[in-house]
């Protein structure tokens, strides 16, 4: 199966942080999830940045991984 | 017309951060959008918390008030 492209430079940057984060807790993407109030298959798509994600939707993962949103966004590739 | 409420307390913060920068901008609601490549309505929508914004379009805003979209984002609170 061919793998799916990231949708963006924003949403493909922003996926590389949330997976950082989460191996720095040493977590898996069920467990991750499952902090987040998310779906794993969602966290999966987020990851590799596939998924245009909500203001609402960062703000909870951020804090599931216990880290603050701002420094997820922060200086982010424009989509273009 | 009653005024419709925000969505929830993060676009409501969200808004109000992207409202002031504006104003410290001294841009009106359509030449702000203009600056960000968004519709003036949708940029008067934001402001008033009334709309759930795309990742994309959050880092759009951002670099149209000239401001680091982290400062919009950081420490906003949940949506609950």
């Amino acid at each position: 199966m061919p793998a799916t492209p990231p949708l963006n430079a924003t949403t493909r940057a922003f996926g590389e942080r949330v997976r950082a984060r989460r191996l720095e807790l040493g977590l898996s993407q069920e467990a991750a999830a499952a902090r987040c109030g998310i779906h794993w298959t969602q966290l999966g798509k987020v990851e590799r940045g596939q998924r245009s994600l909500r203001l609402e939707t960062i703000v909870k993962i951020a804090e599931g991984l216990d880290v603050d949103a701002g420094k997820l966004v922060s200086g982010l590739p424009t989509p273009a």
